[in-house]
């Protein structure tokens, strides 16, 4: 077959996984776009920060700690040692130095009037990703978690209080009136096939389908749209989604998932699902739904089993 | 004698060496206020960075690099080398990542809204510095050098350039706008003593007194005013501060400089100044200017010279 467009719906950790196995899945004639969660983004000591964005870029380069899961290796903090000091910042939301650099670039192109996209696209120009990275849009959504206490940023309730207060909703503030950003659209209608990444389908995933025009897109885009499961065996495989989905209504199960995002034949977003082995008893409730379910290992323990997943991935969006 | 107000006018390490004497020669009862320099400020890669606010309150805290002359001691440098990875910055101005944290700080708090001089306040509250600082105003004043090839912040003639391109003149950007920091006028008016810090005459002390309404006050406060000659033996005791008097018509001598300042009794600003041993032949020109001319050792070279020369100063000024 020939060149391939793949456009990707990702958030972060998860989704930066399945895309350094996708990317090891392709040609270098196909071309790989990712369209990323904003939702956890936020301001921070005057800082710009994109966790998603910035999850992704560093995995895709090569340059995160896997040890620890998030940020980059061989990481120190000793400018957040002196924003303490000076009484400024969030104790429990400490910025290593090598990521500060990404932030104050960011920040930087921001404030010299760059939209996200740009300054996205001149940040992640500096390692050869073989992924193009778009934030899903430019304007500033930010997702607020509603508790009895109060709304708080996301961060604060999962960095600082580890989900541990019950979530009564999620508010994605600022989506309304946001807009994909630029390539977004053309991404989706242009794509051979579009994959919704294992990510969190609440805080990751449903951000970026709460843009106005991007279901839409989804809706008449002649590519396949399918996604994979970021639950397995009723559990999920990192974070603490299952606190999300719980907030929702929505249980924690591969078909539970699907069922959520909904069939696209039936005004959902998906034709076909990928399912983990240990979950094969949930196809036949997939498949009620109108989604083709479609049973593969799922978890991406290597370079391999990732490039696998992706291969699996390619092949049930053909 | 009783509690004593002490206003110093001063610029970056020179300023902030005879800063740390006169702390340490002063009684606890005393104020020493410092009204420092802006022009040295400047944005960077979306940072506002305040050089002589910084040297002082380093060398104050004891958290200055002796060795190095400027900065803070136990530096790195590892956000830079990502900014330089990115291609944002300047690559001949590398700011330390403890520094980076100082001017993350400055740069959030004036971005809520804060003038420079309460975001100052609220920096310097981290250590017991013995000396108030504020700095000369709170609009951006930044000096820029007029050289053959068109203007440049004064930075980058300094730091990158070396002051190796001639300089046709100095231009305090923003001055003729800017007004005094809240305090300034009062810590004149209210002294008892006013010094003149042997900082740079032409790009320390010159955007000082630039400012609308600072030279007034000097001229009506009740108090003295002493300036410390930064010219020793017919050179600059640091820096290049001889290329800046050269574009100015003020050649480098302890005698020229007091001219160049002139006598409070005829327009000028001192009451009186201090020369080194090596320049008492100096003294006869500087009282023909109508300034008292007092001879001293002006070199700091430890702990204990610093202080005399603080003990100095304030015996001039009584």
């Amino acid at each position: 077959m020939g060149r391939m467009k793949i456009t990707v719906l990702s958030g972060g950790v998860g989704g930066a996984r399945f895309l350094r196995g996708l990317r090891d899945a392709v040609t270098a004639d196909d071309e790989v776009t990712a369209v990323v969660n904003v939702g956890d983004d936020m301001w921070l000591t005057g800082l710009r920060i994109t966790p998603d964005l910035d999850s992704i870029m560093y995995t895709l380069a090569g340059e995160n700690d896997e040890e620890r899961g998030w940020g980059r290796v061989g990481e120190s903090e000793r400018v957040s040692a002196e924003l303490r000091a000076y009484g400024v910042g969030w104790p429990w939301f400490t910025l290593g130095d090598l990521d500060i650099g990404t932030h104050l670039t960011r920040t930087h192109l921001l404030r010299e009037g760059l939209p996200l996209s740009e300054a996205t696209a001149r940040i992640t120009s500096r390692w050869p990703l073989g992924v193009r990275l778009i934030p899903a849009t430019d304007d500033e959504v930010e997702t607020h978690v509603i508790t009895d206490g109060g709304p708080m940023h996301f961060q604060e309730w999962w960095t600082r209080h580890r989900a541990s207060i019950p979530a009564l909703s999620f508010e994605y503030r600022g989506v309304a009136a946001s807009t994909p950003a630029p390539g977004v659209l053309d991404a989706i209608a242009e794509a051979d096939v579009v994959i919704v990444a294992p990510s969190n389908p609440v805080v990751s995933i449903g951000p970026i389908l709460a843009i106005p025009g991007i279901r839409e897109a989804l809706a008449s885009t002649p590519a396949r749209v399918v996604g994979i499961s970021p639950i397995i065996a009723g559990a999920v495989v990192r974070g603490m989604a299952d606190a999300c989905l719980a907030a929702i209504g929505v249980s924690t199960s591969a078909d539970a998932v699907a069922v959520h995002y909904g069939a696209r034949s039936r005004g959902g977003v998906l034709d076909g699902w990928l399912v983990d082995e240990s979950d094969a008893a949930a196809a036949a409730a997939i498949e009620a739904a109108g989604i083709r379910a479609q049973v593969v290992p799922l978890w991406m323990r290597d370079a391999e089993s990732s490039a696998a997943l992706g291969r699996d991935a390619l092949a049930a969006a053909r």
